[in-house]
């Protein structure tokens, strides 16, 4: 018991214990530690006293997709529109609009039709979502898709992580509710499921196929779960694979639908990187559903797919404007009526992010003032993060006890590291696992931080962290090299 | 049983009961209503089919304190400001700065500072928010109340209702953890216990008393509740009210910290309209509890006090933003530590918001170039929000069966509607609550949308409804007396 626990209202011991289970190590102990020396770096350096001096001089986030702390610049076309929106009087300024400024037609024509339908950005828009920025969201996935998409099934939400709340919170009804999860997987599905009482049931990725999906672990730990007495519900999907960065083909992602429907589940597809592919090509759930109901007319009617995506990723990279969007599908409307109700609670979502969300799905087009720019600029930054993942891998391949599967999408790598027995061993005397005292190493040796394997989940035995492949330049890369042969040799 | 239960894996009948429970009437019925008529207006008057027209030719959201969605106009040096940090290139343009844009030297260092601190308001920022925008806050909560503020205990949210939200779920533990709500209550309060699973303790303000708070029926409520086993571990204190615009005097607030010590209650002080207060002074909680502290030492130290506070609220009015924080005094670390977990589990608040919450606390001073804008634009809002606050309650003093508290501050009134015999059984006919009623025949009619104190909760046998003076003109009060007028005639 803590010592207050008998002085306040709120101790350790009785606050909620849901609360207390979940577990989100993105943002953990490692996170804060890299955000105390990021403070350290910037209030000077070296740093009094002097013996607190770090032996590097900059702090590397890799341990979250964050484009633009990594310098990553924002598209020129959405930020004039959000600077027009937010300072409505420039709009009406004809001389400083023909000046030096580069504001395209376009630009300013977008940002009337947005001011037209939001009235000010700093007024609460409808609790879904302001409605001409859902039909534009409806358009974009019906170009994607080829299928049409109703507005009225999307809601517009802060990131995809205050959607996947939603989603769940609606979804999990009582303690024996499970849903499947992909081990390894992000931590706000088991996070979520902690805070609620819900059960999480793993299912594991084949890391020896490039962590792709693997039908059979799925059907073996749904009947394990439902045998358990576990009321399974749904099912996550994560495409491409957050943290593996693994690519479902089209026949995969059709598998998956097709146990959904056998077992009655939600497939919550979270595709916020379905921009970032770099093999093969990106194929929605949404999509799949439609052609199986295409080919199987009646067969798959009351599959329920709820779709996330996000301006965090992709190559907007927008992390902190807070936007995104999810599509249901096929769902009961008294059950979307309660999903409405839910998000109205929290009122609207950023409406400057759902402006960037808009324009991220209606960008400029071929024959637009703004549209060689923003070729050039969207071109570069997935050219950049293709080759950044490359190079990061051929690093990855020649160090040490390290396998990685080759790149595929997302922004992340998820490599396997053999650590000596040595190095465990040190491990258990600080009370860490082994994955974690060596990201803990890397980080106070290099000033960069990744997020260890246990913080995803990952086989029994089996040791792995988890990088961005954001940070720009090579440097840093070989700082990582350089740490690793060190850290080997010294408990060799 | 709905129809599809047996169909799809969601339906009504089995989704999470308690968000099903849950109720938000401001953005209910009345405002969906109210959002369809708006849409209906903006395709072209008359609609198609005739018959289908509209009797108003605007729609007025007094459901809800939404300022600029009312035609209230930004404040310039926050917008100017915001559209620098959104499209940073515009400091670098040396001409455009000294154009005819009004761009003061304010602006642009404060930008500079903003962009410094945040790196890019397109990243991801700290999971409790920037570091210097907290710092900020702090410096800020100092000068209001004459007491240190620490960074450390300040997190910053997306509006005050995620951090409602977030307080909520660490402190419901069980399903009889039971929280002291005022009746009438923003219905963000009750909404969250029963998406929580945990009880409302209401307790009755004073209608008669400008709606104040009444210590001997907050302590009823507390006793009645303990008898019947309810674990109740805080109290909400909304100061100013909502819906009832009460601003408390020094001595309720002390009054209430002191049985709050005395029963070991978290004080949840909502204090979002703190510069809205037309009538004697706004004290802080966290000032009132170090007055305590200071005149009897060692008797307040557990006692737990958060703070919320809103960009949405005060004349600031940007609602749009998503800004807020609050502010921890007297909790455990280690609670603190599991509050910080869990904001980190949605990464974090919208940077923009965060950039407006930090001019919000610390705005232009005097002899600052921006100052006397400022000033004049501060001003005029906050002297439109009293005159129109009078004006309104003069209105409802005038008429039949109206009676309304002074306006004190807020941005709500709350009067009190005694109705026909005729008009209750006509609601009675149409499944709906009298009050309910009577919004919804003002909707149809004027196209004003308030909402019914039943969203608030009333005593038993009165009847009430919200309307925020936030609207310009006197029209709408006009067009409320005419329809009223005509009601009352009708079922007479």
């Amino acid at each position: 018991m803590s010592s207050t626990a008998a002085l306040k209202s709120l101790s350790i011991d009785n606050i909620n214990p849901h609360v207390k289970e979940a577990k989100y190590a993105v943002r953990g102990e490692l996170a804060v530690r890299s955000e105390k020396y990021r403070a350290q770096l910037k209030k000077g350096y070296p740093p009094t006293p002097p013996e607190e001096s770090l032996p590097f001089d900059q702090v590397i986030s890799a341990n979250i997709g964050n484009p633009q702390q990594l310098d990553q610049k924002p598209i020129t076309f959405f930020r004039q529109v959000l600077s027009l929106v937010e300072y409505p009087p420039l709009l009406e300024n004809e001389e400083v609009l023909r000046s030096g400024l580069g504001y395209k037609q376009d630009v300013i024509d977008r940002a009337r039709w947005l001011l037209n339908e939001v009235k000010s950005v700093g007024a609460y828009s409808a609790s879904q979502g302001v409605p001409a920025i859902r039909e534009s969201v409806a358009r974009y996935i019906e170009r994607r898709d080829g299928y049409p998409s109703d507005p009225a099934n999307i809601f517009l939400s802060a990131g995809a992580s205050s959607g996947v709340s939603t989603l769940m919170n609606v979804i999990c009804a009582k303690p024996e509710t499970g849903i499947l999860v992909p081990i390894p997987q992000y931590p706000l599905y088991t996070a979520t499921l902690a805070v609620l009482n819900a059960r999480c049931v793993p299912y594991y990725l084949d890391e020896s196929k490039t962590w792709g999906t693997d039908l059979s672990a799925i059907k073996q730990s749904y009947q394990k779960a439902k045998s358990e007495g576990t009321d399974v519900r749904a099912i996550v999907i994560i495409n491409p694979g957050n943290p593996t960065g693994a690519s479902l083909s089209a026949t995969d992602v059709r598998n998956v639908l097709e146990f959904a429907a056998e077992e009655k589940l939600v497939v919550l597809a979270d595709e916020v990187y379905q921009t970032n592919v770099f093999v093969g090509q990106f194929t929605s759930f949404k999509k799949g559903l439609r052609d199986l109901q295409k080919e199987q007319p009646g067969k798959f009617d009351n599959l329920e797919v709820a779709s996330l995506n996000s301006i965090s990723k992709g190559m907007v990279g927008e992390c902190g404007h807070r936007g995104g969007y999810f599509e249901l599908t096929g769902f009961d409307p008294k059950v979307a009526e309660q999903i409405y109700k839910f998000v109205s609670i929290m009122l609207c979502a950023p409406v400057t992010g759902q402006c960037l969300l808009e324009m991220a799905v209606n960008p400029p087009k071929e024959g637009d003032p703004s549209y060689p720019l923003y070729k050039e600029e969207y071109d570069a930054i997935a050219k950049g993060l293709e080759d950044r993942a490359n190079a990061l891998y051929e690093q990855f391949k020649k160090m040490e006890g390290v396998e990685c599967q080759s790149p595929q999408g997302s922004m992340y790598l998820f490599p396997t590291i053999h650590l000596p027995q040595k190095a465990i061993e040190a491990a258990k005397a600080e009370n860490r696992l082994p994955d974690e005292f060596y990201c803990f190493r890397l980080l106070d040796a290099t000033g960069i931080c990744v997020v260890p394997g246990s913080g995803f989940g990952q086989k029994e035995g089996t040791l792995h962290f988890r990088t961005t492949f954001l940070a720009p330049g090579t440097e840093w890369v070989g700082k990582i090299t350089e740490f690793h042969r060190g850290f080997m040799d010294e408990f060799r």
